[in-house]
Order: C-alpha cells, then structure tokens, then sequence
C-alpha cells in the first residue's frame, strides 16, 4: 500500500497566487464588464529585448542543422553562459568564482525550492518575515518545518520580522538556527540592505556556523551603490552562503526559463559525527539525478544579455519599470499612504490605511479601483497590514492604476 | 550548524555517464588522433523537424512584441499543448483523460525524479533489472532505498530481474510492495512489454494497492500493435498508475526540454490512519510550489508535433533511427552476439560474449573499435554481463561504428 508524504496534508490548500486569482476571476465573472488591472503577481509586461530575439532565432536555426543542432547540454549549463555569467556578474563586481560553481537553472523558483533536499530534514530554518511563499512551502512538503499554529507560524520555523517599525532590516536571531534564507532586493517588501547590513549577516553565519539561502532574483534593480550586487561582495560569504539568480526579472524571462545558482567549494555542512560536506558536489550530483539542464535556446538567449546591445536593452526595459515604481511611490505618498520598498527594487510594499486587514484592503482594491493587489499576509505573519504592488505594469496601465486608486482612496 | 542530508553520502559518487566520459575521455587525451564514435548515451542526432523550428521562430517573434509577450505560463502547461496531447496521444487511442490531469514539464528526469516526493520516506519500491538510474537515486537520496549492499542491492529496494533466461518480462513480486516503476518499451533493455503481459502488472497493482510509476518515454517507437503506447490502454490503470512522457526522444528535443506527466485524478495514496487521498491535487500542489512552468517557447514546439506536417516530420525521424536499429541487430547477430530489443525501442542490448563483465566489454569496444556502449552493469545488477547500444547515430557513423565492431570481433 502507497502511503502518503503527509506532511503535504499540513499545506494551505492553495498557493497565494491561486487564491487571488480566485477571488479576482470571481469578481470578473460577477463584473464582466469591467476593465481590472494586476499589479499583483510579479510578472513583467515587456517584451523580450532585440539581442535576445536574435539569439533565439539564432539558436533556433542551428538546432534545424545536424553541424547545429545540440541535444543534452551539461546538467550544470553550457560553458558559454557560465562564462558569461562568471566575466560579467562577478568578475566585474571583483568576485572570483570558478566556472564550475555556478549551475544554470530554469528559474529560481526551482533552485531555491529543490536546494533544501540537502540538509537534513531536521534542521531549523529561519526566514525573514514576510517572505516568498516558496521557502517555507518547500520546507514544509519534507516535514522541515514543523506544523502550523493558529497563529499562522510553523513551529520549526525562526520568524525574523520585518516591518516598519524595524525599518524592515530583520534582527539576528536569538536563537540556534541551522540555515537563513534571505532574499534581497526583497520580495515581497521591495526594501533592500546596505553592504554593511549584510555583513551583519554573514558574521553571524560564520560565527554560528549557518547556512545562507540567498536569494538574488531582484539585484538588476538596485540603483544605489551601498546596495550589493551579490553576497559574495562580502568577505567570508563564500564560506556560509548559497546564492540564487534568476533572469525572469532581469530580462523579461518568466516565460524563457532560465537562471543560476551559486554553490561556492568552501560553503560546507556537517555530518553527525561532525565531519565537514562540501555542498557543491551534492548540487552536482542532485542535479545531475533530478535535473536535464536548461533549454539550449534559454540559455543561448540569456548569454545574449551580456552583449553590450543586450545589457544596453535589458537596461532600459529595468528603467522603465524602476519609473513606474517612482511614480507610484510618489502618487501614493501624495494621498497619504505609508509606501516603503520601490528603491531598489520593483516592489511596493504599502501599509493599509486605518489598520485594515491585507485581505479587506486588497478587496476594496479589487471593487472600488478594479486594481489587483497581493495582500501582505500571504507573504507571512508580519505581512498583515501591507500590500504589495508591483511595477512590471505597461506605464499606462500603471498610470490608469494610480489615478483609479487616487479617486477611489 | 546546517546538518547534511547523509543519504547523499550512500551515493555511488558518480551518475553512470559521467564516469563512461570520464574514460572516454582518458582515452581521447592517450590517443589524440583516433575517431571514437559514440553509441552510448541516449542522445539523438537529428536536428528538429520543420514543423518544430518554424513554431520556434514563430513563438520567438511572438515574445518580441507587447501583445505576444508571454510571460509566467500556467505551472500545469498551456491548455493548448495539454489540448494537443488529449486529443492526439490519448483520445485518438480511445483513452479518455481530463486536461488537468496532464501536467506539463520539462523532460521526464524531472519528474520520474521528483514524483516520489509525495509518497512516504518509507513505503518500499520495486524496479525492473537493469533499470535507469534515476529511478533508484531519487529514492536514495531520500532515504527510501535504504543501504546499500556488497551485492550492489539497496536494502528496501526490490529487483525484478530482466534477463534474457526470462525473455526480459519481470515476474510479479513476491513480496509487499508499495511502489513499482516500471518503463516500457524499456531502457536499456529496449525490449518491450505486450497489452496482455502489462494487464498482468495494473492487476497485480490493484489486488495489492500498489503505484505504478510507468516511464513511457520511447512509446513513440513501437512498432507493434500489440505493445501499449500507454498504460491507460489497460483497464483499471486510472486508479493505480501515474505516467511520463517525455519529447526528448519522440521529437529530438533533449536540448529543448518539454514532456509531460499524467496523473489520474482516481490515483489514491493512503495515510497512516487509512484515508485515501488522490495524487493529482497533490502533484499540482508541488509543482505550483517547486516549478515555474515549461519554456513558451518549447510548450509552442511540442504543440507542432501534432499538427499532420510535425506528425510526418517526426515519424520520418524515427523511422531513421529504427532502420539503424534493425541494421545494428543484424550485423551483430550475423558476428554471433546475442542481440536483443531494438525492434520496439532505440535500444539494443548485447550480451558480452564468454561471460565477459560489462565494463570489461565496454573497454574492449573503446580500445580495440573505438565505439562507446554503455556498460549493462551501470543499470543494475541483471545488467550485469550485456552492454547497452543505441540507434540513436547518424546512419553513416552507425555503419561505420558495426564495421569497426565486425572487423575486431
């Protein structure tokens, strides 16, 4: 008889994302008149840039050739992209890594869940609170985390809150934790950390022996210069930390499939009778078992962002979001609502007015402004009371957005 | 301290492939000037078809404008691939399926490598021997397989020997089991399984309350209408089956990376407390969690599979290869090898001659003919004594490759 994993029981039955497309297909079905606008989940709106046009065509017209055409690449990703990525993410930055500590993936979504798979499953975790719903889930699906309590936190589960109060830079935990996950440019709340901030964290991992999961999908929006890039711009990381890359934010690929991971040789873990275990051997071979690497076109498409046509492209295309996400925060703070977020990041994380509940405000979003929301709590606890916007809009549609806010509000 | 995850450590330390081009290419570097041919890994040659390059182009001018932007697709697919795949792989064989039962991905390692994941860490499986490997170390790195023996065994794993004594059908098991895979027409074996010997296998599952996990990733080269392209051609299978498939053979897209999964929505799993919880909410839960979607761009390439000039196109490929096939199992056995599969599969699997062991064989055919075969024994314990060889070449390097066999031998 097949029995169940079932700590998949313990899961809220849907994903956030499902959720409120419920409710907003429910809105529209009851109001098919009505012209809604997302500024909810966080996909992009432009198009692909012309260098990587090119290259997928390119690359489609080789893979119609027998001299062309490529079957299985390397589970870990072509050496062209890898090298790209190694010249132009980190050596540029001063970050030495080797080619084979980067992994091509086809998204970040994938990494930063499957990557849990090898630590042991007893191991706590702590996350900034609130937080892509994706590393507590993924947690969850292998018992990691614990069971929930009615106060919605897992009780395996470190909670670093994150709110204005704290001017949304978490606190060191003040308890034993095994792995962090932290994503920065932040998702959901758009803030970002200082260089020095992030030291904090990385002193505190190599001081308590924990593993950082870092999540780098947002760093092509950091426009202020003490913001890093990368974990590894601080001294020591490449001892403590994983980091995650994606180009669906950076380039318009949420629909290409592509990214990479960063598993430096130095960052170990333990056995239990305390030998140390380089992790970047077990990602080889995990990989190498679960994974058959990233579609040659989406990767030849992405090596065509390091051009100095695609960068110049990708560039313009994170400019014109990054001024969506000004003449939001602007026009928001015109009427009087806490925004915070949207600096360095296409995020705005935007307190509700009067101590309404994400989901009531996300709500009178949805039938008053005809504009769709996330509500803060589906990012965690300490979401409870924000909503988050996203500027991956068209300019008008954004701008249509705002001005129904603006009369609604 | 981040604890490892030491099932990983019980690991043999390398994937079977890359320890073959780990010798390959030791004896490339010795012997610089000397043409090896490949007929090991099961990579094909062909470029894509027409139909294939033309949806390439066409989905890629798509993506490079606002109103044929895709973005983030649905994790499950796009409902005209799974539309496609209804009516053409499954409807047109009289098997009634719902679109949301078809799921999508992005080649069937994935997914043969990640579906136990719903299934407890200790319920027990069974393989077919020889097998793929990925069906073992998925479960190995999560602890199921148990430990691994002199014999080369997995404690908690049960072998179904397939050999040519029992003309490569497996016999039932005789022992519980809670999980069995099974993959037909079979790699590396390539032979296949019969409607009436399948029907043996869903009967057995449903006496026994037993899941199969049925690769069907070659189904696209049998030739016999007596084979199942699919385990759904058995009754009762709805409720006890889950199935992959895979376009990396079918269509030559090991570089694109699309195939898809189907799960049943009558697939029930047990908890411990005896309740019965169906595996397809379950499967989408995952996938929605750990999985970003298949590229828009390979999911457009599948679909023109199925229009009637991508159905010809690709026909015509696999014809090719299934003519190397048939030429490899001649030549072989007109030299005195006993040869079997290759008329329902890619795959010809050969027994070494005086009882040599596989590896040994394998070194033979690189030193003395320059062909690389993949060693039986890599696939399991019963591959123990054969060697694995595929149809997969060019036809020129094929003749070129049984040439150089039929002369050293």
């Amino acid at each position: 008889m097949a029995l169940l994993n079932d700590h998949f029981l313990k899961l809220p039955n849907n994903y956030l994302f499902a959720d409120i497309a419920k409710k907003v297909n429910a809105f529209k079905a009851q109001h098919p008149k009505v012209d809604v606008i997302s500024l909810g989940i966080g996909d992009v709106t432009q198009p692909l840039c012309p260098a990587v046009i090119e290259a997928l065509h390119r690359a489609t017209d080789e893979m119609a050739t027998a001299q062309g055409f490529h079957g299985y690449g390397p589970e870990q990703g072509y050496d062209f992209l890898r090298d790209a990525i190694l010249k132009n993410d980190f050596l540029a930055r001063g970050i030495r890594l080797d080619r084979d500590e980067i992994f091509v993936n086809d998204g970040a979504k994938s990494d930063t869940g499957n990557f849990q798979e090898l630590i042991r499953w007893d191991n706590s975790i702590a996350v900034t609170d609130p937080i892509y719903p994706v590393y507590i889930d993924s947690n969850v699906m292998i018992g990691r985390a614990g069971v929930k309590g009615d106060d919605g936190r897992w009780s395996n589960v470190i909670y670093l809150p994150c709110t204005a109060e704290n001017g949304f830079v978490p606190e060191l935990p003040s308890q034993r934790v095994d792995v962090i996950y932290l994503c920065y440019p932040n998702n959901p709340t758009g803030t970002a950390l200082t260089r020095e901030q992030l030291r904090q964290w990385v002193n505190y991992a190599i001081r308590n022996d924990a593993l950082i999961f870092y999540d780098a999908a947002y760093e092509a929006y950091i426009q202020h210069d003490d913001v890093p890039h990368s974990i590894y711009e601080i001294k020591g990381a490449r001892r403590v930390a994983v980091e995650f890359h994606s180009y669906s934010k950076t380039a318009g690929f949420t629909g290409v499939r592509c990214g990479y991971t960063i598993v430096p040789k130095e960052v170990t873990v333990a056995t239990l009778t305390g030998d140390r275990v380089p992790l970047n051997p077990l990602w080889n071979r995990r990989q190498c078992t679960k994974f058959n690497g990233t579609s040659y076109l989406s990767q030849r498409a992405a090596e065509a962002i390091y051009t100095s046509e695609g960068r110049q492209q990708v560039a313009a295309t994170i400019d014109y979001y990054m001024r969506n996400a000004r003449h939001m925060k602007q026009t928001l703070r015109s009427i009087g609502l806490k925004v915070y977020g949207g600096d360095d990041a296409p995020y705005l994380w935007v307190q509700t007015p009067a101590d309404m509940s994400s989901w009531r405000f996300f709500e009178q979003m949805l039938y008053n402004a005809h504009v769709v929301c996330t509500p803060g709590v589906g990012f965690g606890p300490s979401g409870e009371g924000y909503i988050r916007l996203t500027a991956f809009g068209t300019r008008e549609r954004t701008e249509e957005a705002l001005d129904r806010i603006t009369s609604f509000y």
